[in-house]
């Protein structure tokens, strides 16, 4: 696969500075680009890398474009284009349509005739799968599933009863949707498991990461919203919602019934804690507490980075100080109620 | 399914107030519930739901009953009756007694013959399952492994060889029991491995969440015993303890031998160290740094909760400057061992 | 399986004290040792159990063996040593050559015939396995994938396309290596995937825990040295590097791009943000925070560990009032940039 920059222009509606003819048949870094390649500056620090690739092409916005030795394809956006322009040359293989001989597939499950099912598959009854989806091998879909058109499950996804999928929704190995959330009723000094009902209902365009788990609804179901993107090994509790084009990163975790916005961006690790209420544009760093509702766009932090670990067991020992002391005037009262 | 309100009262011996004859088929919250359905005051701050509810009865304790305009089932525990009655109406499916002609059994293993075993699940030699077991589909069952009566294992579940599960264990998808535990000697700058030989033994009523990892023991076994909740995502180290109905939440990690007793309640995305020993009777709070043992019963707590970003960097600022200023009197000495 | 203790001094060139006819053919604790099993003294606090113990050998060192009542294999590394006896004692089973019936292999990978390949496993097109691997039951291979020689994947493994694992490289079940990284460009308020093309490189001797995840890179490939070790749980974002014999304890996070050096040792349930550099010979303790490079090695670490619920919210609270005190003189400036 190799495309003309001059097609690529046209085809992207941006400006070129540079030879139309030149081919671009795959993409690297500005540092090890060769001929062929095609690279964009990622991080205003490599420019001197820039000055010196060997790159057949290099997506630049206009104010760097001057810079670059090589053929420049301009945009206000250059991550994005190049992502576009990769996304050509990278395609992601389309589904061979068929159903591997391996698979177990319940007589009265409804799979679209262009779609795929991989070896050592299993689908259940009464589940649907529509047009152009790749499900790979060893996913198990329960039953009652709706999976909507061109969703691509890589492989060893599991998908419990009566989970929903929109279109074009991606999912890595070993994630999970769908299991039982952490329910329980105290029943003397046992634990009463309360009946998991819900379901998981996932919009459209949204890619979820390899063994990420996502708790089915107690009774309500549990949503997450179009355009959400899921990193690695994040957990969501039963009857979280999570809106619109929200990122999470890897490790975090979301309690149980806590709403997320739209648009937010949660870094990795952060610790979410249940029945909050999380607004719109809201963005968390990474390790992050979360203890209570958040009502205000903006960027929100907390955890103490490292130090070497003598000075750290000051850092320790001080504060601990504090709480030790005489309250400041004004807070003794506030402390009486607090447990 | 449907019940009518007379049969649960007498079934579990509580009080109802309102016809005996309504029959209720399916649970709801109290905001959208409907003719049919049950509900229950999950959260006092809901008591405003109650007088509008629409549901066709409601469990409440007697302090609230007079509040609802449906039909009442009064309980000293309004959670647990309200799980009980929801058991009723969701049943677990029962096993369908059989061995999936694409499971690989080992002709060594022993399986009963109410048990069921599900597609493309493996089951290895000298394995003993009890019976009325659900053994769900790509369940890799090892070798020597006890399974007691009426476990279900939803799907895609590790069990390592010699791993003994008690009565009525449920694991959720993506769980892996008796993989190694982390061990190794140095040696020179490499490490070297020590082989892992304990077993994990599981005890009656424990539920194991979606792609939890519970290690095997180094030279002696893992032990979690009867009653004990772990969420999704929880990592258990070798020879860790975890006492009787102790429950955990997602993504909280237990290093190696740590004994945690009976009746905790420990919440998510905490760290504990290893080599601690953690009383019967405590509460951690989510997030927490648990680096030493506790002796005494009671509610734990650590993590600093988020702020605005650029208030959060001046906390951490303002704490770092106090760890560079002199010690307070008498502090000087515990610092000259401290590394 | 048993052997005299004079094979073992010469076997491993170690000094016994005490009869060489003394046939081991187990290792066990001080505590619980019994006829013919090996101990060693694991922690200084034990010494207590030396003296009483049933073991009938027990390793230690030329300071300690005096102390004890059995015959004594004397090492200046105890535990390597018992590593390596426990290793002779409890070997790993070799593989079984020959594919499994129900396995699924591509007629275009080549598996040697000295190895293994398991009940319900897949093996890619161009996949090339080397002699003396097992690859375990439900084991996923994608295509174009390189496997040295004598690695063992005990079940469920999923390497993507073009991993490459060197030789003697240990995974547990549910490990994902080759998964898409999490890359994706704003293209206004969605988001837009970058293709993930990068591979992951796995060096020799390096061992992978349950459900750990290492993501392909990018462009570039995400590379593990020789002799890392990756407990559970742990996930490796895209283009990460660790160092040779860097050993990594479960639920740690290391977020994309950044590099870790080698003979490092960082505990369990940290957060490692992306774009570091981590040098050579750092140790991080637990449940910290990393949101910088590191460049002298040492030991570092954050976090404020548990206290009593009612104490921490005071600690909390005269944290956040340092905050909102004016500035100490020199840092107002500082404050400035801050956002």
């Amino acid at each position: 696969m190799s495309v003309a920059l001059g097609e690529l222009a046209v085809r992207f509606g941006c400006e070129l500075r540079g030879d139309p003819e030149v081919r671009i048949g795959s993409v690297a870094p500005l540092g090890s680009a060769g001929p062929g390649s095609l690279s964009f500056l990622s991080n205003p620090k490599l420019s001197s890398q820039l000055a010196q690739t060997r790159a057949s092409a290099v997506v630049l916005d206009a104010g760097t474009a001057a810079s670059s030795p090589a053929p420049v394809l301009i945009s206000t956006n250059p991550h994005a284009l190049f992502a576009r322009i990769a996304s050509v040359l990278y395609p992601e293989p389309p589904p061979r349509p068929g159903i591997h001989p391996s698979a177990v597939v319940d007589p009265e499950a409804s799979i679209d005739a262009s779609s795929e099912v991989g070896a050592h598959a299993l689908i259940g009854p009464g589940t649907v799968i529509g047009p152009r989806c790749t499900i790979g091998p060893a996913c198990l879909i329960g039953a009652q599933v709706r999976i909507g058109p061109d969703c691509r499950l890589f492989a060893r996804v599991t998908l419990g009863e009566r989970v929903q999928l929109g279109a074009r929704v991606l999912i890595h190995p070993g994630a999970v949707l769908g299991a039982d959330g952490f329910g329980y009723a105290r029943d003397g000094v046992r634990w009463l498991k309360v009946p998991q009902i819900g379901a998981v209902i996932v919009g459209d365009d949204v890619e979820i990461g390899a063994n990420t788990t996502i708790d089915r609804g107690a009774i309500d179901d549990t949503l997450i919203a179009e355009g959400v993107k899921l990193d690695n090994q994040i957990q969501i509790g039963h009857n979280v919602q999570i809106g619109a084009h929200t990122a999470i990163a890897g490790c975090t975790g979301v309690s149980g019934s806590t709403r997320i916005g739209a648009r937010c961006m949660i870094a990795g690790a952060c610790g979410i804690a249940g029945h909050l209420v999380i607004c719109d544009d809201v963005v968390i760093t990474g390790f992050a507490m979360v203890s209570g509702s958040i009502s205000k766009p903006g960027v929100y932090s907390s955890g103490i980075p490292i130090e070497p670990m003598r000075r750290w067991k000051r850092v320790v020992s001080r504060l601990k100080l504090l709480a030790d002391r005489d309250p400041p005037p004004g807070e003794a009262e506030e402390e009486q109620d607090d447990d």
